[in-house]
């Protein structure tokens, strides 16, 4: 199905940046954005983000082949209930959302029938915020995790896959359930993993903190809402991976206890020979053939 | 004192980035590299890190103004009772260990009368090991913390200190117990939770890892052996970090069971914004006046 209108709801950082990919790549899309500050519109305008702006999401679906909600998770089930009634029959939605269970179970009782829903998590993005930190190639070389479900229908999937490869990015797909179990120990955890340790520190060993603490610690800088909304929508996963990781650091209180040099030794070799193996994918990745 | 003569043990990164920097700086210092390994003796003659190379760590330091142990924090207290009846009266010996406690006791209890013994710490470093990533400016608006103790030589002190502020650094001052402690906090536990969490990913969520879950486990990469040193010797102080971190995630589990949704948001944002604060500090300390 060609795409002749896409609708973006939410031109912030990962908006805008859909909204500048598509201008580049697929020129004959027209990109209509819709947002609830008027300033964020008029930037995504400047930047070329989008050719048109709404500040009326019903409205700024009207028409659309694909509609993309790029709002934060807590809002996506109250978008979906406000666009239902406009959507065309055979327009596919999508979003960006880093949660997929409740966005899909949200869909599925929202959306009229004759609309098709996929979910998708396009892995890309940053610390900062906001349509001013939009680049046309956030895209590229990221991977785009879809979630279809026995309802999805496949011509809608097969249009979303093309769509985000279209952009640069490689697809895989994962069941919703996986998605979020999975997503919840690479990303979630390390978020709150790394905002507990910026809480926990004294202040007097803040001023002797180097680049391995900032490092360590640069996803913590993220938007506070928009994190609640990731880590309280994905709550019974992200529980069950900080069991996992409490028991992990229990077990080393125990190795530092009894002064089990050597098996901490092999547990810290253990970690940095599976990061360095995970490193060197990554850059294989990165190095298209 | 003027330094005619300075002996490092143990040619690795830092030692190696220490005799660049030495060679650059201080014109008329002569510089005496000690190491096990003839390969990397050789390579730190290469590179023009060192003047002489020894494999004798007793000789390498006679008739030296200065020794700076560059070895593995395990290997301290053996290094400075080898070297202790070889070393001139008057001579002057510092390390470059990250932790303090340990080294100060030994030198106390080996060093000969005569002989002056400062604790440094130059914070400065890389998950990279061996001296073929040394590098002249490594030490650049680094911080060097120096611990003195009451029975510390004033003389010697100020030697240490002007010369740590020579290779480019900042100095500031800290007894060892307070060092071992807040490093504990902001380096050393950090460490640790990198490694727990690589450890605890499952295989599957491992493709997954995206930019963040990379930065915020870097310093995991660091080498094994000497880590086990480090978190080994300041087990005491990595303990109470380890308890006090897992309160901090005990909240968490809190705030996610009973869905605290508006609590959590508070305590991200309160971690986004003490980072953020940290962050616009160590950027000013980077951008000299």
């Amino acid at each position: 199905m060609p795409l002749n209108r896409v609708t973006i709801l939410g031109v912030g950082l990962l908006g805008g940046s859909i909204g500048l990919a598509v201008r580049s790549r697929l020129t004959s899309c027209k990109v209509v954005g819709y947002g609830h500050r008027r300033a964020t519109l008029d930037k995504a305008m400047e930047i070329g983000a989008i050719d048109e702006a709404r500040d009326d999401a019903a409205a700024a679906v009207a028409g659309a082949d694909l509609v993309i909600l790029c709002t934060p998770v807590g809002l996506l089930a109250e978008m979906l209930r406000l666009i239902g009634p406009s959507l065309r029959d055979g327009a596919i939605v999508t979003d960006v959302g880093s949660t997929k269970r409740s966005v899909i179970e949200a869909a599925e009782r929202l959306l009229p029938p004759g609309v098709h829903f996929v979910g998708s998590h396009p892995m890309a993005g940053s610390e900062k915020r906001g349509v001013e930190y939009a680049r046309t190639d956030l895209f590229e070389n990221a991977t785009c995790i879809l979630t279809p479900t026995p309802r999805t229908d496949g011509n809608a999937l097969a249009t979303i896959e093309r769509f985000w490869q279209a952009i640069g990015m490689g697809t895989i797909h994962l069941s919703a359930e996986d998605h979020d179990r999975l997503l919840a120990d690479i990303s979630h955890l390390p978020h709150a993993v790394a905002a507990a340790m910026v809480v926990m520190q004294m202040n007097a060993a803040l001023p002797l903190a180097g680049k391995g603490f900032l490092d360590a610690t640069r996803i913590a800088g993220g938007d506070g809402a928009l994190w609640r909304d990731i880590l309280h929508d994905n709550a019974d996963n992200l529980r069950e991976s900080l069991r996992r990781f409490q028991r992990e650091l229990a077990h080393l209180q125990l190795l530092l206890e009894l002064g089990k040099a050597t098996e901490l030794e092999a547990w810290l070799n253990a970690a940095a020979a599976r990061r360095e193996t995970l490193l060197q994918q990554k850059l294989r990745e990165m190095t298209p053939d």
